[in-house]
């Protein structure tokens, strides 16, 4: 079928060529001309038989709203937008009643694969109206991988983007375990082969995963990751992820302590531990380490006529 | 090679048969004369040619060490004993202890496989001196899959029960972090293929894993899981594996979460969250929920007159 | 001075009272025409000379956006509003900017105090303009408490609700770290005086405060709560402030520790723990219980063959 | 009452010394002989009437021990020993039972109160059998404060030291709820006056206690703790609520995350956060920090090739 594709970075532009490579007629609009099938999405649409089909591959927040807000002029009722990008489950919401205004369709597709995708496909997770999941079917038939799974039709308009925001805090959850018991394993005396232990996991055991694979090849590169920083980014769908879950009353201990092991990571130093140190100062006379790196003894210290050291808490 | 193999349950008897499929020639002994190839661990030692080597398949705790006990006692100087159950690390440096007493060697080895072991390996991860190592390593090339991993000497003694232990720790993470996403899938109003959703994933995404495999089969089973209650056992390798972290002082938020899921799971009801409901009580006069099921105004309780119910916290 | 206070329940009830004791003139508004001095919000606005204060003491959401957008129509340029009800922050920067578009001043105070408030005063946290503060100061003085004390102003717009927010979170992991010690306590089978020992920390230890002596009160009435059930409520501003760390990438542990207690209080059963113990069930063959309370031996389960229930995990 | 007091450092001095004034007669041995009234355990044994008391004030653990086992063969059957240090409370029952081996009762005791106790009184919780706690109460009844509370019997041997344990446990929960509160209003834009809101806290709040006393003094002295880092020991009384919790299988979700949140406070980098960005690195082609400080685009690093950045997570 004709899809318009807007946003051809890396991931939009091979989705574009592996619509092409299944047959599919695919004009793309990018702001960059070199790519750009294009020269404006008021061409594109121009180009596109109605009813139309264009899929939205651009950044989450601003770029994916205004382009919303662009095509919702453009496009005619019975034309039909994709957002594949990483946008909130709410914002989908939102754009699809602006569309629906204009008579215009909306589906949200989350998306998983990478550069891999182009040949292997791409994993996609759907949220919208049955018929206008299936209208796009032909399209999601060639981006998803060969076999059975790697794409659903998750429910109503968000579901995509919501399935993949709690993809992405499974996957938050799995990374800690994997890096907790690393650490673990590192700190033990007795435990010598660390990347030996973890590579006999990749054969019969139920921790066997992909992670687990990429794990072991980081540690080919790098035994004891001596050259890495132990500092973390965290995408927005992790802490969509905790917002839904104290929106819905879910308890997700594990996602979230994932999630906070990142924030903390990024902090040079902890302002809750500094008043940690403070208070146990102030009770209890306790040796704190000021941030010159000296280690002061309690004894001299504001708090220390209250309670001698030994008395610690 | 010969081997005594003590204990012949599932596990050990699966493993003595893969390894005389392997050519050794293996005496197995069990309580269970059906299955016993000797009438007592006497005459195992007895059948076995020095320097002998004994495999130990049998309950972690009591029984383990009293076999322990038995096998210093009957052992000549040079035998070696193998700890293939799931002993706990601290236990094994002491039998190491009291066998080197006796002039005998010891290798612990943290063994996972199950059923499919007997055809496909068992992952081993093994502790102990490498002489001793190297000197069953034709058992362990036996028992282990085929390929490069399965097969791991992590360190001293201990470390192979060690090394399992964190595994088991890895474990109860990712289970809870699909567990934690299921649960909140299930509680979006929008989302209407849960099942689906988690299917999509099998293919081409981060977090593909055996375990991934399994929920699904275990969703193909009982969709929304009606048939079974919320609780679940813990081994012990989840608490050892929070021990060892604490006396190691290495923060697993992530591991110790997911253990104490399990704890709270096996709880009728939380003690914790009553004296949380009293204290709401107490200074709120919020209504709580009695035992009988009832709900009482705060106003009328105890604490009702401290603070009015709006006042809340 | 003269004010009008919109709501008068037992909180804005109390606080007109206290105010008319200081010797300021309250004019007060109610849908209840019992307590109410005046028939409609306008004739509250007609009954106060210009420039006007008048604060809204009704519930958060929807019935303050209500009192907000009526006040906005009536009041006049120079007039403020002050919300001293439990208003996420959020929503105060929005009420600023509507009333600000009629020329009329915002101030949101948090407060604290309940029905002893209007004996000894209440906490007060307050966010604005300093100039709207200070105008307001009267006022403020008279519902503090006495002392230096139990009054702030936090910062800008929206300041007093985020500080009071902050408060109850606080309070959560207070709450749950006694409820925590309590349940150890009571698990122990060595400490037989669980009470006791919660009461003798009253004097001269680092933990004693207002919510221990409340605790002891509660085991007064109910040494071991068996008249409680486990079940905690949660209030807006606990979820609020989980929302606020991820805003801000704050990691909070504890106070989300507390918060996930209570909901996971709420739950009949848990559904993360139905799919852990449906993972266990497939992989290891591990007995799991039904719905009607049975125990199923895992060897005759779905998954069973796959690894049997002694390799566990 | 005659009592020995072994250790007479700031507490064991300043207990020494309190029950002098309350009419006791104390015989005091210390190493340090500027301190001691004996020359050794032995004169100090010989200057005591039978049935004797002796209170052992000295660090848990080897020094404990050593005094326990020294006292042991010194003291005649009948005596009574009191541990009043920070001892585990699995110790104590070890204790018990070497004395016990001798005929000499045991009374283990959880001591708080530090340098004001010597004026203000000790809360005591205490641990043994009735007979040998109500032979003690005239010490512990001039040891405690004044009033009701301030002394508990919380139960068998163990039993005082168990609570003083879980008392601390709490203490860090606490903390770490002040802490957490601390940094998230540090972190807010709109909240300019941090140490205010919490000053306000200290009059009419749930919240109000001794530590946010402490809290308010600390920030006093400091408002931002410009001058500390972010580094809090932890004793091992907070080690032990946890592995006590692990062991009753209670879950402690609060109490352990502000144990964890110290052990993360000491480590200049995570380990685990390092496994983190490796992972992330080889999934996603995500930049990484490198410990020289430069950040490397990932698209030049070992995984890049796998997913392009944009696909991250």
């Amino acid at each position: 079928m004709q899809i318009g594709m807007v946003g051809l970075g890396k991931m939009g532009g091979n989705m574009a060529e592996r619509l092409r490579r299944g047959g599919h007629e695919v004009v793309g609009y990018d702001r960059d001309p070199e790519v750009s099938d294009v020269a404006s999405l008021k061409e594109l649409v121009d180009r596109l038989e109605a009813p139309r089909a264009v899929w939205v591959m651009v950044p989450a927040g601003g770029p994916t709203q205004q382009t919303v807000n662009v095509l919702g002029e453009l496009l005619d009722p019975g034309d039909i937008v994709v957002d594949g990008g990483n946008s909130h489950y709410v914002d989908d919401q939102r754009h699809a009643e602006e569309l629906k205004a204009h008579g215009i369709g909306f589906v949200d597709c989350g998306v998983s694969g990478g550069v891999w995708g182009l040949e292997n496909g791409y994993a996609l997770m759907c949220g919208g109206d049955k018929a206008n999941v299936d209208r796009l079917m032909p399209v999601f038939q060639t981006l998803k991988p060969e076999g059975e799974d790697g794409f659903v039709h998750a429910g109503d308009v968000g579901a995509g983007h919501f399935a993949k925001m709690v993809h992405n805090g499974i996957e938050y959850g799995m990374m800690q375990a994997y890096a907790e018991g690393w650490e673990l394993l590192e700190a033990s005396d007795i435990v010598k082969d660390v990347r030996g232990s973890f590579a006999s996991w990749r054969t019969g055991t139920v921790i066997r995963s992909w992670l687990l694979d990429l794990l072991v090849r980081a540690l080919d590169d790098d035994e004891h990751l001596d050259a890495l920083k132990g500092y973390a980014q965290d995408s927005g769908e992790g802490r969509w992820t905790v917002q839904a879950a104290v929106d819905h009353a879910v308890p997700l201990p594990v996602i979230t302590a994932a999630l906070y092991a990142r924030f903390s990571s990024r902090q040079e130093d902890s302002p809750a531990m500094k008043m940690v140190a403070a208070l146990r100062n102030q009770f209890g006379g306790h040796a704190v380490t000021s941030v010159d790196g000296s280690h002061e003894k309690g004894a001299d210290s504001p708090g220390a006529d209250v309670v001698p050291p030994k008395e610690a808490e």
